[in-house]
């Protein structure tokens, strides 16, 4: 399989997670964002939206959409689940995952931000929006887990909840929210963070981390 | 079951669709956006988000996001299918409708576009942010089933991801978009529209529409 991706994407950094934690390997494809790499025409041909991440199978289809990745990892390398059988939990999961991946990340990413500076918002502006969908998502996902059992979001080993968490809290620092706020989240964080998973798909550890 | 929603909401608008598509009923409880009735406390507790849709189980266990929702609807009552039993094809259905409901419909919607104004962005300047998040969306979605037959996005039969294209179109129009530019979309829609389960579920066939 080959990722396209990049080392600081979060969508990227998701379907990394996943990938280790399910044991596969990828050969891992990046495109630098900031450089405009993903909107070369060859991978505009396998990803329209010019986005990362894509994923493409050993046939060489490419899937793109991260949650579209790791439905499609977790129904074709089921072992390790990263979702319940239980439809009511799994749905839960995916509302919690849908939250961030839907109403928190896009509204904060490279080309929404850049498209905010464009309509004259000053960089504290920006950073100022940027945090305020970060701390709307979060303070929500805190609630949704409130009663979940840890340390992860949802239990005892990580879901697909935990994936889109790990790298929407790295989004939040870096945009200045004080995340003490999330004790839940905090806790689910700190034990993904001492999975080897998780820790090798961090952005620093990537190939093309600068 | 109940289904907390707004008539004017893509999101809720997606899940009565496959409602009406999976011939089950709910009570539909509608929640007025502009007037902030999503903010009360009560529906805060079963929706942190303060978003619509949100599904309450004949138990009267809450699901959000319309995803989530609209998998557990799949996984509970799975006749007739809104996704097909192929992974790769899951999976590009699912890509379809994450690059609208993640990408394309949360940078345009109610919230986001309030807090624009709130920058101090002029109504023409909301009005050609919206548009645009529509146009890259729609664009992107045109090339992806730019192979696939019709006259549904993906086949002979609607899927997860008409459900979600019809709503789209119908704020990209509302915006301004001219649609005529995504042709295959449009077809796709037509045959959705002739669909009685759809017709049914339209903003303005809602009690609450106004």
């Amino acid at each position: 399989m080959k990722l396209h991706g990049y080392f600081r994407s979060s969508a990227s950094y998701r379907v990394r997670i996943a990938l280790n934690l399910k044991g596969l390997s990828a050969d891992h494809l990046p495109h630098h964002l900031r450089r405009g790499e993903q909107r070369d025409p060859a991978y505009l041909a396998i990803n329209p939206q010019g986005l990362v991440p894509t994923l493409q199978d050993d046939a060489g289809a490419s899937i793109t959409q991260s949650l579209a990745i790791i439905e499609w990892l977790e129904e074709t390398h089921p072992e390790p689940a990263l979702l319940p059988k239980e439809p009511l939990r799994r749905a839960r999961i995916r509302a919690f995952a849908l939250a961030l991946a839907c109403d928190t990340h896009p509204v904060q990413n490279l080309k929404v931000l850049a498209r905010l500076r464009e309509l004259g918002s000053s960089d504290e502006q920006v950073t100022a929006w940027a945090a305020w969908a970060n701390r709307e998502g979060l303070a929500a996902c805190e609630a949704l887990i409130a009663d979940e059992p840890g340390p992860f979001c949802f239990g005892a080993t990580p879901t697909m909840a935990d994936l889109c968490l790990v790298p929407q809290l790295a989004n939040a620092r870096r945009f200045g929210v004080d995340v003490t706020a999330y004790p839940r989240l905090l806790e689910a964080e700190a034990a993904a963070k001492a999975n080897k998973a998780f820790a090798d798909a961090a952005p620093e550890r990537q190939p093309d981390a600068e």
